[in-house]
């Protein structure tokens, strides 16, 4: 079992983090830039996980550099996110049960269909070090959708 | 006028831009730690300017490291989205034209609503030194959703 700490993730916003949501992922290149993307996201009520493969971008900015961002909004209503700060934590996904396990709850099938022959996968899990959830939806920053 | 370069925004992403999309922006705080939220942009046809205020988070961040990243998914299907990654330049928004616009655009009124007295306006403008914007809906990250 894993012996680092990981800030706990409020009830008030695990219905976001259950509804299989789009997250945006944010790294930092080599060249020092910022990157951020989309990606889904796990929560198994502890940690938020991540899957990618070997020969992807983050994948190469994160052995660079481990320090790692993910917003997560409501489906429906961007007024209501969770954000985490921390670090990632990158293990093989050998058997692939993680990314199935993406496929079966994002997609409906039992195996991640869209792989290439040799591409690794991996499993990217976020230590939480800052953990940003607003309990209220704030009149700004996004404003409000009028639908 | 501005003598800065930045990259142009690819046309076949202009309709992502223009639909009052959420975006995601990301930028550095001043303990290292990378941070990202959702924000509303608004596309003129060259830059993307996304607004806030003097006592955020994201204007001090920017004050003290200006480089920043933006993910725009499509407001329907984040498989297709624009990423620019860049630097922020700051401006006053001091006659509150800029937010104005946001208002009228992502909200159907003149003036925008929420904020409190004292509260300065700035102009985010985003300098793109990178542009990514998949042309074909990826299949994979993230993988397709079912609905």
């Amino acid at each position: 079992m894993d012996e680092r700490e990981t800030l706990s993730i409020p009830e008030s916003v695990h219905d976001i983090l259950n509804d299989k949501p789009t997250a945006f992922l944010s790294t930092l290149r080599p060249d020092g830039r910022i990157s951020v993307n989309p990606v889904a996201v796990m929560f198994d009520g502890t940690w938020l996980r991540v899957s990618t493969t070997k020969d992807r971008r983050k994948y190469r900015n994160l052995i660079h550099d481990p320090r790692v961002a993910i917003c997560v909004p409501h489906r429906n209503n961007p007024n209501r996110y969770v954000e985490v700060r921390g670090r990632a934590e990158i293990r093989d996904d050998g058997d692939r049960s993680f990314i199935d396990s993406i496929a079966q709850a994002y997609m409906g099938v039992e195996r991640y269909p869209f792989d290439r022959p040799g591409d690794e996968r991996v499993v990217i899990r976020i230590i939480a070090e800052q953990v940003s959830a607003p309990a209220i939806p704030l009149a700004d920053d996004p404003p409000a959708r009028p639908d």
